[in-house]
């Protein structure tokens, strides 16, 4: 058994970056951006007023009130037909290009405008750059703006289009196939016998698997025989990622370690110091040519999603080109006392709350272990506990992973 | 201009939770729940055992070692062929069902067996219920176990599948257009001529449609002329919600109020104390047999993100049925001081970091107003910051909204 960083740290050696494909920008949604993007323009791409009113030269103003021949108007989004000298004004809206000539801008509830087509400013100070923002402010031609690796979201592409990137280069879906094993199991529409229980693993890891950005390419259930899962298991390792639940515990019907092994998936840990998530299994397939990464899940539906959310979505982000780093963890204070016994490192079910104060902290739901989905349906993430028996005081900082 | 907090009511008041529909529970991952889930097992089935071992009758333990007579063995999901009697006992698998007459299990490390195929147990206290969980402990049959209004997410998923729904009911997803409006906008593929920007809105607000878990119907941008804009908005006025961006502020150009109100859609709301996203307008369009709810966006990219997320959001949760208190505001620890200028409440990008403290605080992000959109694809999500001109010590509380 060994410990979760080592056993993250062992898997993120495994991982290759798939390879890239260029898309539509619209498409690029939750991938990561697979090269740097430079913008190809400057933001503002012109010396901008920041407010409706009256682009000026600072020069002419002394402290005295002063009257300015009105010469032109530029709306937003226009262009200035033409630039100011001394004793001008133009009329501008917020956004809109500064006339050359002008060097600040009056905000338009200064200003009283006269019948002949003249402005009056008031004597206050009028200072240069006043109002306006430079040209290329923000970014500016040439300059990578979006790195290499970066989250592609709603924002970011907006982004993206404003620097001229209508296609992007990102790196590939993952592909993933599921195998759900035991015989134990029935689906969610059949009502289960004795000793039965339902295959709530099945739509749970499909779900898992579209929330994590990756393509479901294959859904099975194998029994608890030889000949089941050695089909199951070939049709699998067709695709980027084979995610097995069940059969990788130390009974007498858990043959998935032994048929991965025969189809030529190295081992490269099995069990984790982790609870829940304990008998996690994960190898890899590399026939030179291909290359799969297995994990063999508890069957458990609490510990399978525990690990699939520390392992399987790490792997797929990994594939996809994001940081190792990934889960974040955060760190609240806990919102009530809570004793935790355990020998090994516990992921514990939470919630965030606010506090009557104002603070967010997180508080343990109540659960009773690997048997209680229930309490996961209910929480947004999980705390880590370590190892030992321990009380907790109310505030003290704890990690929280959110889910 | 309304305040923020009118704003929201004013909308919640116009949302009408869309019809019903049952779907496969694959097909309900992001959306919400309509009906009350009950459970039609008991969880766990039976009274289980909690650990690997040997269930006993607890009346057979005086504080002596004792030899019991193994008479079977129950695997893993495997049901007891038979119950047990005085100085008996079954072989036991975690999670497998405990045998009538057992009223404990001890745990295997604790026993020796011998050739004669007895074990024996060492004579430390034996309490019943030991080691194993009574038969519905975590559910029972006929409870609610998933209210109406619950967001469907993997563990959801897992649970409806356990409590024997394979189908559900869920409201149908809102359908959402999009109509970006703009002389100065070129498409992200061209290159921005003199006064021109590119249209980062278009794949922005589309991508921010699928995210909201809402269904695109339709996407057209329209020019500054009552044809284009007519045309477009009544196209767009068949779904559910029609998003417009540009044309709300108050310049000349700003023709979509009033090509809204030509074409029936009643205004609820225009202009709210926000920065950035004063602009904003909502309206309804009834005609009794449809209802579309019709959001007019500024035009600035980052404004539009900031109001699609506060409203638009909203709207197409709230039209699936979820609650009305999206976006939750977290509370976290300023981690820099800050100091803020401004006569609206605003809404400031800003990331979550970890301190080497181990605590969780907020950073806001170099951000130069409504003009950059760059800070916004970095930004985990806003700070609300108070209208007025105070600063901020580093270690305050502030409200956060997680994007």
């Amino acid at each position: 058994m060994i410990e979760l960083r080592e056993a993250l740290t062992l898997l993120d050696g495994e991982i290759r970056r798939l390879p890239k494909e260029t898309v539509e920008l619209s498409f690029a949604h939750q991938r990561y951006l697979a090269d740097d993007a430079t913008s190809d323009v400057d933001v503002p791409p012109h010396r901008k007023s920041l407010v409706d009113g009256y682009a000026v030269c600072s020069a002419d103003f002394d402290g005295k009130d002063i009257s300015l021949e009105v010469i032109d108007e530029v709306v937003a989004g226009g262009w200035p037909r033409t630039g100011i000298g001394r004793g001008q004004a133009i009329r501008i809206m917020t956004g809109a290009a500064v006339p050359t000539g002008a060097d600040a801008v009056v905000m338009v509830e200064q200003t009283v405008t006269t019948d002949d087509g003249r402005v009056i400013l008031r004597g206050d100070e009028v200072k240069p750059m006043q109002n306006l923002m430079e040209k290329a402010t923000i970014m500016h031609q040439g300059q990578v703006v979006v790195p290499s690796g970066q989250w592609l979201d709603a924002a970011t592409i907006g982004l993206l289009a404003e620097i001229g990137h209508g296609q992007v280069a990102v790196s590939k879906r993952p592909t993933v196939s599921l195998v759900t094993t035991g015989n134990e199991l029935v689906a969610p529409s059949e009502k289960p016998g004795p000793g039965q229980i339902r295959n709530s693993n099945a739509p749970m890891l499909a779900t898992s698997v579209h929330e994590a950005g990756a393509r479901l390419i294959g859904q099975r259930h194998a029994v608890d025989e030889p000949d089941s899962l050695r089909e199951a298991i070939a049709d699998g390792l067709s695709g980027d990622v084979l995610v097995l639940s069940g059969g990788v515990s130390a009974g007498v019907l858990d043959l998935v370690p032994g048929e991965l092994k025969q189809q030529g998936v190295q081992k490269i840990f099995h069990r984790v110091s982790l609870k829940p998530g304990k008998p996690i299994w994960f190898g890899v397939l590399d026939t030179g040519s291909h290359r799969c990464l297995v994990f063999g899940l508890p069957g458990n539906p609490v510990s399978s999603l525990v690990c699939f959310h520390l392992f399987v979505r790490r792997a797929i982000h990994g594939l996809m080109g994001g940081s190792s780093e990934f889960p974040a963890c955060e760190s609240y204070p806990l919102a009530t006392a809570f004793h935790h016994r355990g020998n090994r490192p516990t992921w514990w079910p939470a919630r965030v709350i606010r506090t009557e104060g104002g603070l967010s902290q997180v508080e343990p739901l109540e659960w009773r272990g690997s048997g209680d989905l229930r309490a996961l349906a209910f929480a947004e993430g999980w705390i880590g506990f370590s190892p030992g028996t321990k009380s907790h005081e109310a505030g003290t900082q704890v990690d929280f992973i959110r889910r």
